[in-house]
């Protein structure tokens, strides 16, 4: 906010919740005000939230998921398929596929791609760890499921290269059309590699 | 999140971000995340500005505003103008008519618009304190400035109808076509409010 309106704890927390992604000044200030008026249902629980966050979520040191618990649930789980560690950029990337349900694998969190404009290297990205982990006699596969942009396939093929001298087959995401995806909304890029990886009826 | 994907405090936080308006389950799980990447710019100090503001901030006792100090900082500013109250509906308004700073005068918060059809009646809004604050001897004026829409000004005919056995001037905002409207994009209702109440050159 350009001018003070309110007390300093108000204008601060307005503050930081408009740097929150998906808030403006706008949203911020009508989240602010909805927190204060729903006091029991909303501010204190989410302050309680918060504060537990602050207390107890760490990042594992294994595969870069964040979690209340180090090593993380999934690298836990004995019920995981150790052989094959899937790459993602982001734990967003992670919650995806674990909503979808599709694969019941380790994981290794990168923490974003190779970005030489923004000066985003290889030393920035979890990327030693994942070698290390992937040169263990127990995995077999290493799939990049990166994002199909420029940035992420850039990044697969950099990895591909790091992890040619451990003895992993390294895979990457089908590419396609999406389900429900109409054709003549589809870009050129998208059409072209379902074209090419088409499929025996 | 319809599927579990991470520990109970991550998944809490996730879905009381979720409750914010502006904010989806999809908007909440990016703010989750960015909070727990940016620990230290973010996550430690929105909780400590959450733990205050559950601390910290009351709800004014005479005009309703959010603050904390009670009497609010408004009410307790000796250089606004005691004889003009500004009737609003929402918290948010005192801060866009404060943002503007059009008015130096004291607010009276509603909390809210006549709404039957909700079940929003007058003893559900603010106003016997307004009946009560606008029957002093230092107030002549009170202005309802509330929003233009038909909720608004029922609310307004009947705040009129309330405050007619005190002894104040009450007025509305003036309606007509806004700074910068373009009257090809306006509604017929502003157009034919901005013809009736025109001005001499």
């Amino acid at each position: 906010m350009s001018k003070k309106i309110a007390g300093p704890e108000i204008e601060r927390l307005v503050q930081l919740l408009s740097r929150l992604p998906g808030l403006g000044p706008r949203s911020a200030r009508k989240a602010a005000l909805a927190l204060i008026k729903r006091r029991v249902e909303l501010l204190v629980p989410l302050a309680s939230a918060l504060a537990d966050a602050v207390d107890k979520i760490v990042v594992c040191p294994d595969c870069g998921n964040v979690d209340t618990l180090s090593p993380c649930s999934i690298c836990r789980d004995e019920r995981r398929d150790r052989s094959l560690i899937v790459v993602v950029e982001e734990v967003g990337d992670l919650w995806a596929l674990e909503r979808a349900s599709v694969i019941n694998a380790s994981y290794h969190v990168l923490g974003g791609h190779l970005s030489p404009l923004d000066g985003i290297g290889p030393d920035r990205l979890n990327i030693a760890r994942l070698v290390e982990r992937a040169s263990a006699a127990h995995v077999t596969e290493v799939l990049l499921a990166l994002n199909a942009t420029v940035e992420g396939q850039s990044t697969a093929h950099y990895l591909t290269d790091q992890l040619s001298s451990c003895d992993v087959a390294v895979s990457r995401l089908a590419q396609g059309v999406p389900m429900g995806g109409e054709l003549d909304y589809l870009d050129e890029g998208t059409l072209a590699a379902a074209i090419k990886s088409r499929k025996r009826m």
